[in-house]
């Protein structure tokens, strides 16, 4: 008879994982892909090299692992932000004013996640998670047609040109260690170029 | 005493180079960047693979070659509809317009210029020429606002989001063989977003 896992192993074991794929996200956000090695992440978990293949086969499914969580979680904030309350403008507005303050705050994750050169499966990882950021995008600029308040356009160009825009513009400042005392000049410039770019009515009540 | 190379025997080497690198173009174009081997290459230009390294001393070196050469004459046509003649949002449509016609009718050169996975003497290459690219549009909206023609803004920041936001726009389409019969469509929504991201009047005579 196979050996079975208790309850409690499995919730042991689910919770040493965790906490590896935490210090993981932090190793990455310190030194980056390449960096990041198996070594690496396990001293900073304070576990031997072997114990981290226990819960990943291989040093690439750590990586998507660490891209999937982190990356997933800007998703759902912006996406929590562009589905919230408010005219379609504002909240496209608001939207990138929080990914791009998020990205300032974390710059090393930030810049790990957007640009930094990575393994292809990270890269694969990195292509749809900017597939759900134009989808968000699109969503937003559509209801902003249908009530008027957005130019008529082809929503999915526009989310596509946020997508892109908006990381190529955080690229620079990402790739600087620590904060200039220009984030919210930054944050500012480029909101006002989101909502040109979608069209928006510059007096209008949002930026 | 040294050898030295006559000038008939310089123009011989220097043609055979040339050849060897647009053989070579071809063939990333065809096939990309991965499957541009030294063996393909020289097989595309009817040479012995050790004649190769008469010319590049690595698969590396000789893929620089095409990346600079190619994606410089996009710089360059580029640069020079942006640099001609009307004012400055007449000029960036014309550009964008230029950019994504010359992209469209050379899909796999495109896609390997813009955004298909490479080597890091490639990706290095990249990163270099869309910086020339934010330079090039940073220099027409500074033009545009001082002329008034544009709004205040920070024209760093739109060359930035214009840089990222076309080359994500395109990427889709590229990646599809060949002509969709929607290009004409495409190249008017992004032609017309770029001039929004930028401020442009939309009831401007540029579009």
């Amino acid at each position: 008879m196979a050996y079975r896992k208790t309850p409690a192993e499995i919730r042991r074991l689910e919770a040493a994982r965790d906490r590896l794929v935490d210090c993981a996200t932090a190793v990455v956000a310190e030194v980056g892909w390449a960096q990041a090695s198996v070594t690496a992440v396990a001293g900073a978990a304070g576990i031997a090299a072997g114990s981290v293949y226990q819960h990943f086969p291989s040093k690439a499914a750590l990586a998507v692992e660490v891209f999937r969580r982190a990356a997933g979680r800007e998703v759902e904030v912006l996406g929590e932000v562009l589905r919230g309350p408010g005219d379609p403008a504002g909240r496209l507005a608001a939207g990138v004013r929080v990914f791009a303050r998020r990205a300032l705050e974390n710059r090393g994750l930030a810049y790990a996640l957007l640009a930094a050169p990575a393994e292809p499966a990270v890269g694969a990882e990195r292509l749809d998670h900017r597939l759900r950021y134009r989808a968000l995008f699109a969503e937003v600029v559509r209801e902003g047609i249908a009530d008027g308040t957005l130019p008529p356009q082809d929503a999915e160009v526009t989310a596509a040109a946020l997508t892109g825009g908006i990381g190529e513009v955080l690229v620079a400042p990402l790739g600087t260690a620590d904060d200039d005392g220009d984030s919210g000049e930054l944050l500012a410039e480029l909101t006002a170029m989101a909502l040109r770019c979608a069209g928006a009515d510059p007096a209008g009540p949002h930026p």
